[in-house]
């Protein structure tokens, strides 16, 4: 396991970087792989993002001129991948080429040949904040927006226990070198379409309680996003629904994904654990907040093996 | 106008102080009150919060074990209280005697013999925690809970606009100092009752839109509170609703109140603002996030008229 400080020493022999984001992306692998590509470049190397999903649009603040550069990479990282399966259709490409995975999940999955991983931070761009800093880059605005979108998203706007001193120190910093904080939370939690409201409702009706109501679930039906055409990415804000309601310890959402496959997130509060529970099914995660998948089943199969998994799991930590 | 040092001196001098919160009491003037409060205690002095409403039980944790005195107090300060209207049925007792207003709020209008105002900060609870400094006190878990508190519940949990790096920096010192960010989190954003889901559905099925969908509305009648059983207060979060839709410049909420009275609280985005929007009604408050009332009104001819006072101020500011 490299420190902060041997990781800076590695990328700086390097040059033609290919920076490697999750599938799925979200604002914390897209904001250190937009911070960490800029400071590369402030550093006089090329480098540029890959991604085996399309960027979503509503992250356009960071990616406008991002630097790139033609041809093969002579090196490879991954920035808040867990795990080499996270990089979807790359994975077959790179997934045993990368030479240094920097993360902050501490579920991470060993795959590159060196890591850097610490999840005592937040997010993965507070790592890149620090590596930037050991680096010598000063931070311009755009590395400040990408940093603060990483902090603010992995912690649905510094709410989670996952946040420390050092994070709010960071955020601090970046609003000095230009963040602006306020726009791109409007942008990533408080802009949502009329369709988005429509969507949500329905989801919400969905809701229902087991294990006495120590347990809530949603469902995400592909019809819903068919009949309101939001994309899926739109919804994320309602994986946390079933766990807000008082006396809910583990709130579930599954989702019915293109394929047939059948996703399920679980968020959960005091004692119980997301990331054991999730790995039940072959997933994984953090604590609070944690990931996994049923191949071949439907929808409500998938919510029937959750169910009785939920029972059990419980009934071992006689909650 | 003093400075938080001047403040620091005035106080030194104080014993017996009285405390006022505003009425509906929110996480800022409480936390400001309780954070002081126990500072004066620390300080060897004797002091005591007042407020005209109850303190709503979510702020228990803040609440326990506070201290207070007998008999008339000799001095009398208030903490985040923007108008002597809004002591609520304490202005009456109380209104011409406040010696000292603490507050944050822009709009504050002068009512104290002196007054130390800094709309810079995001929350009162911000100065609160520079005066203690001054002071000399050494903040306990109890002091950098209610601090958080405030910041994090003025700010939508480090959200808004408001948010400066000052801000920041604050909440990393109490968390340091033991404030239970996380818990406290959950119990202010994340914790919903079954019945509070089920009003909030009946609130969004109340949304309009009109001008063109740059003003978003949703109402709560005073029987959506009787049928499902909650409280005004645990509605609080639906005021952020109609702001949230895209392309919307201003949202609003009206409430219909006991006595008959209905209030708006105003949220507006980009180029509209809230306290000028609502000035035009007798209001207030800060340039995202506004209220006024309405005195001899059903909630029917209130939002006809706020339709047709959005439909001019639009035309104004040329959105």
């Amino acid at each position: 396991m490299l420190t902060c400080t041997q990781t800076a020493c590695l990328i700086q022999e390097w040059d033609e970087i290919l920076i490697l984001c999750h599938a799925s992306p979200d604002g914390d692998t897209l904001g250190s792989g937009c911070a960490l590509l800029r400071g590369l470049q402030a550093l006089g190397k090329r480098a540029r993002i890959g991604c085996a999903d399309p960027l979503p649009q509503k992250y356009g603040y960071m990616l406008e001129g991002l630097p790139s550069f033609e041809g093969e990479p002579r090196h490879i990282l991954s920035v808040d991948v867990a795990d080499a399966v996270l990089l979807g259709d790359f994975q077959e490409i790179y997934g045993r080429r990368v030479e240094l995975a920097i993360d902050h999940h501490g579920t991470h999955e060993d795959f590159a040949a060196q890591k850097w991983v610490n999840s005592s931070c937040a997010s993965t761009t507070e790592m890149i904040y620090l590596l930037l800093k050991e680096l010598g880059v000063v931070l311009d605005t755009y590395m400040a927006d990408a940093i603060y979108t990483g902090l603010s998203t992995d912690t649905g706007c510094f709410r989670y226990r996952s946040v420390t001193p050092q994070t709010h120190r960071i955020a601090a910093e970046v609003i000095e070198a230009g963040a602006d904080a306020g726009e791109i939370n409007r942008r990533m939690f408080e802009t949502k379409s009329i369709r988005q409201v429509e969507a949500e409702r329905q989801v919400r009706d969905t809701m229902e309680f087991f294990c006495e109501g120590k347990c809530a679930m949603v469902q995400v039906p592909l019809s819903i996003l068919k009949e309101t055409g939001v994309e899926e990415s739109e919804l994320d804000g309602v994986a946390t629904m079933p766990r807000q309601i008082e006396g809910v310890l583990m709130g579930i959402t599954l989702k019915e994904k293109p394929g047939g496959e059948i996703k399920a997130s679980v968020r959960t509060n005091l004692s119980a654990n997301a990331a054991d529970f999730c790995r039940r099914f072959g997933g994984g995660g953090h604590q609070g907040a944690a990931g996994c998948s049923f191949k071949d089943a439907t929808l409500v199969e998938a919510a029937e093996k959750i169910k009785q998994a939920c029972g059990l799991y419980l009934q071992e930590i006689k909650a």
